[in-house]
């Protein structure tokens, strides 16, 4: 089987001094590691059943829109603020690097729905953990929360109110 | 056969006044709309047999690395300003609503292959010409551009040095 975490390089002192930060890049760019990363995450979500594969601006595009066109399941964008046209509801929060707002259209999904969360890496669980709060708030429920890269040691996890996966995990 | 016009909603004065912003997001949150998107995108580019699909942060991420995925070929981010890690190239350009500069990864495509570019939609050109020619400058050839959406009446072709294709056009 495929070793994804080959094909994934690791950047010291990015984007600050003392963080080593993993880059995707690398499996993005190679066709037969991005075909097969978008394989395993839809075989995670496709027995979950969701309405909606929702993902965080910019990376978590990459990711999220891939697995719901192979399902045939709707995308649905959380993006940073002001990115969103129409009426969106916002959630600010504090993460590694500063402080972040995220956004959804308030009218994009049905309510009563159930969506999956994708992204491509699991950090301390801040992003995520407030684009969950987000899609909750429409009342649509989030059943998993699926990441390309999991870092154990920052137990994201704890951050997080749903049910996690990730295809690989750093524990240092 | 699917009218994907019907799936993309246009919302007056964004960005801002006397802009008639189409938006994509009812298309993505379509699950069936969204697939047959991404299987017309991936029509028009698996037979130029590209080593690569490019696509610009954020919405171009969406479809692009969509399409890579189904075609099982990589996919390469050309982001915003100070968004990747590593060495970078860059080009600066004027858009339609201010001043952008793109960058793109300098090692991460082999000198000498093609390349593909999807966004979801061609205005005036200045992004997806910008992102072209700093493809260029990997020595990296680009043979096509490909659109969910073109708006004719500005002329982005124009602007644009590599074929152009697209799903759904605008008139005015």
């Amino acid at each position: 089987m495929m070793n994804l975490k080959d094909h994934i390089r690791s950047i010291p002192d990015y984007p600050k001094e003392g963080i080593l930060f993993y880059d995707i890049s690398t499996l993005l760019a190679d066709g037969k590691a991005w075909q097969e990363t978008v394989s395993r995450m839809a075989d995670i979500i496709a027995p979950l059943r969701p309405d909606y594969v929702c993902g965080v601006d910019a990376r978590g595009f990459l990711i999220g829109a891939a697995v719901a066109a192979k399902l045939g399941i709707g995308f649905v964008m959380v993006r940073k603020k002001g990115k969103l046209p129409g009426e969106v509801t916002s959630r600010s929060y504090t993460l590694e690097y500063g402080e972040n707002t995220l956004e959804i259209q308030t009218d994009i999904m049905r309510q009563g729905t159930k969506a999956v969360l994708c992204d491509d890496l699991l950090a301390t669980g801040g992003t995520a953990g407030a684009a969950i709060e987000l899609i909750k708030s429409l009342n649509v429920s989030v059943v998993q929360a699926v990441f390309i890269i999991e870092l154990d040691f920052l137990s994201g996890r704890s951050n997080i109110s749903v049910p996690v996966s990730s295809l690989i995990q750093y524990d240092d």
